[in-house]
């Protein structure tokens, strides 16, 4: 009952909104070592990682490429051909562990949804993949509940922090300072960011 | 085995850094509809809440009033006279349930604990309250970590977004308008808030 993670990821000029604190060569290792994490917490979850990329890029996992570049058009050429359980899950939730993932894959419902920030899917467990479809984007946390109600599948949503703080912002970097143990996080360190406390709230910072 | 829980709440011009959207009325207003939604899952998770104020505030619940306005102290000055199990939870906490709430008070440890948002702690449940001390402020949940870790007690860290999401400024609306389902979510929505789908965010905006 090992399911296969469906990890999407964008090797080329990804995290576009931290621009403005990191350079593109530092978004694409950054965002490459919030991969690893998330392919090494898969992993101790007994989950194999698939990266459904629109380029393959040097690395020895195990890798699918699309041709097209949209995120819904290839999870949903995919899901149709897929005869087993699937997990798919967002490349930037460096602090998902294996407990979290757990919770996901071991749902006794037909499916486990994850919202992640502002309305977000961070991931979605599917015991029978012919039977669901994605749509990504905006408010797809809802959407990707009425999809499941529309298709008469009962879901679990799954309540955890691990899991709903993807890394967009340079504010979510305090949350990986705080209770990241991965990669990532040792990259942010290597870079010089580091966490400031001042009159009772604690924000981050970047020695240069 | 039911704890009471503790839950710090300050009526008079809460949430300040809510000022530029919501008057003082409002903010006061917002603030006892999350306290009502923290205490409603509190009990039914079981907990027999009690307020921890400056003041007494016009209101069946049972409330205590405090001399010192200093969190730290209150509680610190509580703690060490009481002989059972408790839970210490936030005001602000209104996506809180009673499933979350149950994960936090069924830990096999010592201790759970619950991070919040930018390295605070959301709430704690304590089996001998006697051996603990808050240290509320800044990175807190770090110093409640150290401070179970100096007392030989075992902590389990609860890994939930419910018990995460502290609502402090107004980019966390999304959450509670998304999430909620109690009465600080149909307050909001009464002052006219509601989300706004643009270019694969949501964002929270409010009619006048």
């Amino acid at each position: 009952m090992c399911p296969h993670a469906l990890i999407p990821y964008k090797p080329k000029n990804p995290k576009t909104r931290l621009s403005a604190i990191l350079s593109q060569e530092e978004r694409e290792k950054f965002a490459f070592a919030m991969l690893e994490d998330v392919v090494s917490a898969a992993k101790d979850a007994m989950c194999t990682p698939v990266i459904v990329g629109t380029e393959l890029f040097d690395s020895e996992m195990v890798q699918v490429t699309v041709t097209d570049a949209d995120l819904n058009q290839s999870l949903n050429e995919i899901l149709p051909t897929t005869e087993q359980n699937i997990l798919i899950i967002m490349a930037d939730l460096p602090l998902a562990d294996e407990a979290s993932i757990r919770r996901v894959t071991s749902t006794t419902k037909d499916m486990a949804i994850v919202p992640g920030r502002g309305g977000g899917t961070n991931a979605i467990y599917i015991r029978d993949p012919k039977k669901f479809h994605v749509d990504y984007y905006g408010a797809s946390f809802s959407k990707h509940m009425k999809i499941a109600q529309d298709a008469g599948l009962s879901v679990e949503v799954i309540d955890s922090f691990r899991l709903h703080t993807d890394i967009d912002e340079d504010d979510d970097f305090v949350e990986l300072l705080i209770h990241g143990t991965g990669k990532s996080r040792a990259y942010l360190e290597e870079l010089g960011f580091h966490l400031e406390t001042e009159t009772g709230r604690v924000r981050v910072a970047r020695k240069r």
